[in-house]
């Protein structure tokens, strides 16, 4: 990545107001910079993101959201960052390029003009919401480990989570997606402010160290909402825990997939909101 | 709103995992519904939301993404249950459409057809930024009421909120943004399962009691991202707290547009982020 990208945690002057008065000090504040992603030079969507591990950011956003089919579509990843944005020279952009193969860019060309010709053209509602791609392709049969998850392997890797979560140590309000084997061995975990984006950050992590297909578990500090699971059923990981609640939808979506959802997994039990 | 819309916290069946066992309950779970924002016969965004206030949800998010100037540019919102959604008939979803003065449409329409050609066309990035309107206008200088604020408003407001949280009591996982008097008495908080909705709403609330305009704060259970600053200083309201941090551009943004930003507003103590 390029030096002149901005800090993960910027240092900001802040005044704490309690009882006895009010004191000006530094406080660490995570960062939330607009990330452009790029395909092939077309830029396809802008995300709000914590700066750093921005390559596997990219690579997993394009294969949890379709867009390519496996790492070897993904020829090659470029952060820049960009000239100051807008009209506002303090803020920071940050463009992602990636070159993808040309079958993958193809398809999404042909997706993004039928999304344009539907937003645009007096078709409403039930046709964009097509687009939300809501039902998943059912995973194979869960494997034993995945059947045979117990608590004390959630426990211990949802007990090893705070140590990797080096940015929410200083500046709060970041989440973590973090990989754990079925014992629940945390092996690894990235941060960002934006949940999804943590789970991209995860994804392409595993996918560029060739992760994907090992036996193990996503954990999340978020709630689950649907598009996580959805992101996981897409890469064919049977197994997503999270801290907080699951939604209505994320549960259908589990169950459609055949995967296996827990939620509030915190303090003394974890809940299976899935019917597997 | 229609009688068959879904129900903002459902039970499901969830198994509680501890050491002494697993045992299976009914388990309220929040509802996350897809909903189509109509604009003249025009979807425009579809967003996932709690399925209640939808109607003040429409007019909050017209309002503060600049959509329409004032609520009276808004003639009339209609909530739709509509058919199952693509391929699932277990998934709901929603259409609100709202009827909106020309004047706003054709707006609208050309904003909509500029974001399509830039996105479209091989222009990347930093165009595509332009478009997140990342500077906003300034707002009038701080009211005297807003200047001297003081710890303990800011602490009774909060200390309300759980109150008035009743999704969340029952579901957890549901955001809140509430309005308090400068003294810090709650006044109203509206829920969602995304932060950014449950701002719209409480936005939409204000706008059709004819309450903007009238001193007071937004609290909201959230951290600050930079959506939540942006869509308060397009509506004019100059104070903003939050319980958990704020991001950079958070911070950024709220002093671009002359407003007071607090944060981590728990314990015996909150933290001023902005230079005002």
């Amino acid at each position: 990545m390029p030096s002149d990208l901005p800090r993960a945690v910027q240092p900001l002057p802040a005044t704490v107001i309690t009882p006895e008065g009010a004191l000006l000090r530094l406080d660490a504040v995570a960062a939330e910079v607009p990330v452009a992603l790029v395909f092939n030079g077309i830029s396809h969507a802008v995300m709000m993101c914590s700066p750093q591990d921005l390559e596997v950011f990219a690579l997993g956003f394009a294969l949890s959201e379709g867009i390519i089919d496996q790492a070897a579509d993904c020829y090659g990843i470029e952060v820049q960052s960009l000239a100051p944005c807008g009209t506002d020279p303090e803020a920071p952009g940050i463009s992602v390029e990636m070159q993808i193969a040309s079958r993958c860019f193809v398809r999404l060309k042909e997706r993004r003009r039928a999304l344009t010709g539907r937003t645009g053209c007096g078709i409403c509602g039930i046709d964009s919401m097509d687009a939300l791609d809501l039902v998943p392709e059912p995973l194979p049969q869960l494997p034993d480990w995945a059947q045979h998850l117990d608590l004390a392997a959630l426990q211990t890797a949802f007990s090893q989570l705070p140590q990797l979560q080096l940015l929410n140590q200083q500046a709060g309000a970041v989440h973590a997606a973090g990989w754990a084997t079925p014992a629940g061995q945390l092996q690894v975990a990235l941060e960002d402010v934006g949940r999804h984006n943590a789970l991209d950050k995860l994804l392409g992590h595993m996918a560029h160290q060739q992760m994907l297909g090992q036996p193990g578990l996503v954990v999340m500090t978020s709630r689950a909402s649907y598009e996580l699971v959805r992101k996981c059923a897409r890469m064919g990981l049977p197994v997503l825990a999270t801290i907080s609640a699951p939604t209505t939808l994320a549960i259908q979506v589990a169950n459609q997939a055949g995967m296996r959802l827990f939620g509030l997994c915190r303090g003394p039990r974890v809940v299976r909101y899935s019917t597997l």
